[in-house]
């Protein structure tokens, strides 16, 4: 699925004398575990987006602060490149190594170092897995809300670099929300201290800045995250809808209407057969779309809303909206969206799963617009995702063995993201740019706001040895690209026709 | 109050010709409105802290987004500074003009642009007051939820610039948090689109850096805000204790207890009878603080909530925890809290307000730490703060008549907001930095830190004509002022005594 991606377009990365880098490595940190054989190396050539491969010249795995410290300022010395990585389980290729680079592996630093209950707060190592944190906190009615679908193996250092969400950031926020403070070190092994326990931190905000980064700014060695008590009760509606437009406006009309979901997710015809196959979650196969809702809180409360939410989806023309009788039909729900993926990869010999977001009120005709482009390009899309606040996960269904469906999948993709920019809406929710969307950040942003991008990687790598070619693209390779900037509304897209 | 503030510790500016300014900016600018008369320049001399005053060499009033394009160009052809200003309501000087540069004034640009109660966003232009947006939100029963003390004049560009915070923060989070997407204007008069309408945007997150930059980095265009459906009922508890420490204990608890009030806020014996005196809202003058506890949603959530509240105060050490009767009363609990500044000022000639944020389980040791601190210099200091998350209000009270009073003030001052940044804290929460806290950003923060704000400055702003001698201080200032970095915790301060 590299097609389109070239690295040349990204500028040459300095020569580097592997034996050499080696050979210091060892003697300036006898203690550190590093791997260079070529059968060594194999397991860390792609992360979550195993379609990219690339083998790293060296990947490293330290174990103490001091370590990554002395690794970074030898790297900054000799001018090579390091790329982070915490549990590989990134989508947008966002720890691919590089040939000409270390590999910096935090995964050891898995220590949960304090929970704080009184100040409802968890300090980490970044290779804490993500559902490490809340299993540690629920002995105090606590969690941490953001939830991957790879929350049981993804670190919390993964997810400040890529800014992770999940099924419940519609109601609690993306990572940056749920962020303290962190502990980072610079390519030139100083350490920083950015945010801090208290609600405010004076400067500029570089917390926030440093969440999302992908690793281009720094290396994360210390997380101090926020914790939520845990809802007293949850309650899940299934809406069955004759149209995907219909679900569409049924999730503008949940929002609208004040409530704010635990979880809002939609599946399309599509998922609902793959999923209902594989999981037999008790979903209605003859409907076009449904939607999941989850509803979250204090007993009362939720019962309302649940009364609301039921109302809302039969006025915006549900067939059925059913409500799960108890906790175990509850669960039989959410498998079957959590494993819809699986699930149509058995449809498919192949699936390319996008990720971009839109404006919630352009549900119904960025569906459309889908739908057009997946038949212009003659390859099937289904639809499964956070509806409710606006991150849509088309997947792609093709065979990379039939010529030039594989090229076909990847141009239909970059379609569908354009398309997302077109409605005001961006490439991408919650797995980053990495590698694979690099491209697309070309139509995201025009050349000044590329520039500025520049200048604030400069401002803390200026030689541009941390994750290059990851996240922020050159001008060069804008230009090359061909790809235009695209203005929110400015050009015209057949594809798209309001209702 | 300026007495530690020494300008020439920031480096020189530029030297500017007025006149030919004034011509220059007439010929480019025809109908641009400019005042250039010392009589005109007057009301511009200060913001919200009237204690630091400087002439501005021009103010203009721009109406339309290309005067300000035009301005910023010729400004940074011909190297002259820019401060920006909303509606002059800043408590920390951010607004502060230049004798050398021009101030330049964004109050025209006060319309209202889109509100969308589907999406529940409003977008508007920097000039509108932060009340004004949740008035014309009022008939789709929605509000912006960040309020500032002064929302009925300060505007939201203004709120932007300094990260504004406010009663309810606690529960719905600063301007950060209540944003979409800014538009911008640098020093070269270039437009910027940071953030976007949908839930993420890619590459680093420009949006978070620019709130709170208080005016260094760009110039606010235009402004999108999230809105929020008005909460079915509020209730207030007003709780009495025999302690400051006590109180503290409780809003540690009532936050551990899972419970997140609308606000939360705490007033001490000096600041109780001030406000009595003046208000008389019912407080109990004996006490030695109170708090009181907003709590807001729907009907049965709040109810229980109350109940917890209640308990919870009472465990604490509470002589006695009332809930207002009817909403008359509500409303009188609140101006006695909203009142209490001016109340204050009433009891001493001048009064000097502090702005610092700490880790809410410090509240009773810093409190003490305060007491003994105004022992030791011999002023009064009266506590009234949003006790919920950790951001203190100490208002040390002096007569700046006596001699030295002025100087211990101000010394003081700058030892409490130490003493924050000691325990974990910061030494702002809502006002910003500004000019006024320009000294204690050296105890904040570490010479590799403030490089790397200069370094981001310097990525926006290479000439560092925006707002200069604000927010971050040059290294050169801090080795003068000779404050050395305090690491939390790490610093003896005899005043601190743990609990």
């Amino acid at each position: 699925m590299n097609i389109l991606y070239d690295e040349r377009l990204d500028g040459p990365l300095p020569e580097v004398n592997k034996a050499e880098l080696l050979k210091s490595l060892q003697q300036a940190l006898p203690d550190l575990d590093i791997l260079w054989r070529e059968d060594e190396l194999k397991p860390y050539e792609c992360d979550g987006l195993s379609a990219y491969r690339t083998t790293p010249m060296l990947v490293v795995l330290p174990r103490r602060l001091e370590q990554v410290q002395t690794l970074l300022r030898l790297c900054h010395e000799h001018h090579i490149p390091v790329v982070a990585r915490g549990a590989g389980t990134g989508l947008s290729g966002g720890a691919l190594p590089l040939e000409k680079g270390v590999l910096l592996v935090m995964a050891r630093f898995n220590n949960i170092l304090h929970i704080d209950s009184a100040a409802r707060t968890a300090r980490v190592q970044p290779g804490v897995r993500n559902l490490a944190i809340s299993q540690a906190a629920a002995p105090f009615g606590l969690y941490y809300a953001p939830d991957p679908s790879s929350q049981i193996a993804c670190s919390i250092g993964g997810n400040v670099a890529e800014n992770a969400g999940g099924v419940h950031c519609l109601k609690y926020g993306l990572t940056v929300h749920n962020l303290l403070k962190i502990e980072v070190l610079t390519i030139e092994g100083e350490r920083l201290t950015l945010g801090s326990e208290a609600l405010d931190s004076p400067g500029f905000d570089l917390l926030a800045l440093f969440t999302g980064s992908e690793g281009l700014l720094g290396i994360i060695t210390e997380v101090t995250v926020k914790l939520l008590p845990r809802p007293q009760v949850a309650k899940v509606l299934l809406g069955s809808f004759d149209s995907v437009e219909k679900a569409g406006r049924a999730v503008a009309d949940i929002i609208a209407a004040g409530i704010i979901p635990g979880g809002l997710e939609m599946m399309d015809n599509l998922a609902i057969r793959a999923a209902e196959d594989f999981i037999h979650a008790g979903y209605p196969v003859d409907a076009e779309a449904i939607l999941l809702c989850e509803l979250d809180g204090v007993e009362a409360d939720v019962h309302d809303d649940c009364q609301r939410v039921r109302e809302v989806m039969t006025r915006a023309g549900a067939s059925e909206v059913r409500q799960a009788r108890d906790e175990a039909e509850r669960v039989r729900f959410w498998a079957g969206r959590k494993n819809a993926f699986p699930a149509i990869g058995r449809l498919s010999p192949d699936y390319y799963c996008m990720d971009g977001t839109i404006p919630r009120r352009e549900l119904p005709a960025v569906l459309q617009g889908i739908a057009r482009l997946g038949e212009e390009y003659g390859l099937r899309v289904a639809n499964v995702f956070h509806a409710g606040d606006g991150n849509m996960h088309p997947l792609i269904l093709f065979d990379a063995n039939q010529p030039g469906e594989l090229h076909r999948a990847e141009a239909l993709g970059g379609k569908i993201l354009e398309l997302c920019v077109q409605v005001g809406g961006s490439i991408t929710g919650e797995h980053g740019v990495g590698r694979e969307k690099i491209n697309q950040m070309c139509a995201q942003f025009n050349s000044d706001e590329l520039l500025l991008f520049h200048a604030v990687k400069a401002a803390f790598d200026p030689q541009g040895l941390l994750n290059p070619g990851k996240n922020i693209p050159t001008l060069h390779r804008c230009a090359e690209f061909g790809a235009m900037h695209i203005h929110a509304g400015q050009l015209p897209f057949p594809e798209l026709e309001r209702f």
